[in-house]
């Protein structure tokens, strides 16, 4: 039987880090079952003394010992909270060393610094991005000439996450075309897309899970019967081939992963948010 | 003048983890600027070899030693990108050792596992919930019972971006209430807010910079003129207040800082994705 691990993500600002790195870590260790739980915003010692009570608890209602997934910059707080007794991971230590040395400079401990607003022109690119991916939701859009990328598919293959993805993480202004019937029946891109051609990137998906994900948004409709999307699927993808459309299936694959592969595959190069 | 440096984000799967930690590290060396780029998918010899000569290429362009925030699994993998001569960062490796015997258990070295699908019952919730923030995007909604969280605010506050970062990290069901100007004209709850009070979270702005988001999308209207935007804020403001609902300001704030603040403050507890 697994053994019950309670982990905490502990931070002065957001967590992110913290959890997304604890997160990796964690995945590679499979005997034990961890029960995770973030605090965030603990950014003096007060806070790192109640959370240090939380973790106290934790190891009794468990009878285990924590583990705290540490990114907090001031020493007293990660003191504090090491008097808990915990196994104390802190993600950025073992790296700011080596980092100083050869940078020549010392770190800056700026408390919850890495997820805040860093210059507002970046920001506003990702807002105006994310508008932009609403705004060009399956086909609503009319002109795409400002899109960094066109993502094609049948109706419910996976577009709208992955757009927004891009928009919310790289800055991507991500739009999105739902292949219709009548596309469909044709063996040649939609005129509305041929002038896009490098910007395409195709999505598809094993039927059989199509048919789970359209039954529940319209039950015993033809749109979600299994034969439907066969067909449907079967044909965007002949298209994709013909057209050499590159295309990435989402069965099996995460929003991140999607999201990756675009820009890998289209050679976009953005920082990530 | 500050010195240039490239920095190489690596990893088998997305490169979100080494690119999360490696921001977080970076940020905290402001005498430097760094040049980021991101290589993705590197799950061969044959790939890091590939990575490698870019890494190369980067230090001879720049005559700077680049830096490697390194996530990939593989042994021969890092060896082969540690050739370039570059600063290795092994994002895992300080912490697998304590871990493993923290735990007593050896880790196992899954390739790009962090940001897989890890299971469909998760990742449903995670794309619903995606689904339920468009869909209850800005008001359209008329049944609020299965929000987890209510965001109001005046229009262009930052309600979508928050409830969509919402459900693509925490797979958090967040509902979008538009303040109207009837609503604001009231000193109380619109009825349709007032049985959910403990899920509601206000979110404010400066007047000037809603000035410049809205003059950005209706220019030259009464919508987006200041003083328009003063009395609204001001009006929101004194509701948000007299009724007790929790706010967060959002005009120096990233939506990561504001979801992480919601999540805390109304006290939902969920796993990040």
């Amino acid at each position: 039987m697994a053994q019950l691990r309670p982990v905490f993500y502990i931070s002065d600002g957001t967590g992110i880090t913290a959890e997304t790195i604890g997160h990796s870590l964690l995945t590679q260790f499979t005997d034990t079952q961890f029960i995770g739980e973030r605090i965030s915003f603990v950014d003096s010692v007060e806070r790192a003394r109640e959370a240090a009570n939380r973790i106290r608890t934790a190891a009794e209602i468990h009878s285990a010992r924590p583990i705290v997934i540490n990114s907090c910059m001031d020493a007293d707080v990660s003191e504090t909270l090491a008097e808990s007794g915990a196994l104390m991971l802190d993600v950025f230590a073992p790296f700011i060393e080596p980092l100083e040395r050869e940078l020549d400079e010392s770190r800056q401990r700026h408390v919850g610094r890495a997820h805040a607003i860093v210059d507002f022109d970046t920001y506003h690119r990702r807002i105006n991005a994310m508008n932009y991916a609403l705004a060009h939701d399956d086909g609503a859009a009319i002109d795409y000439s400002d899109a960094d990328v066109i993502l094609v598919a049948v109706s419910r293959a996976g577009k709208t996450p992955t757009c927004v993805y891009l928009a919310l993480h790289y800055g991507v202004r991500a739009a999105n075309y739902p292949l219709t019937e009548e596309d469909l029946e044709q063996d040649r891109l939609p005129p509305r897309l041929r002038q896009y051609r490098d910007k395409l990137f195709g999505l598809t998906i094993d039927p059989v899970r199509l048919q789970q994900i359209r039954q529940e948004r319209r039950p015993n409709s033809r749109y979600a019967q299994l034969e439907t999307c066969r067909r449907e699927v079967t044909q965007a993808e002949a298209l994709f081939r013909a057209e050499r459309i590159p295309t990435q299936s989402t069965t099996h694959t995460s929003i991140e992963e999607i999201a990756s592969k675009v820009l890998s595959t289209l050679g976009i190069r953005r920082e990530m948010f």
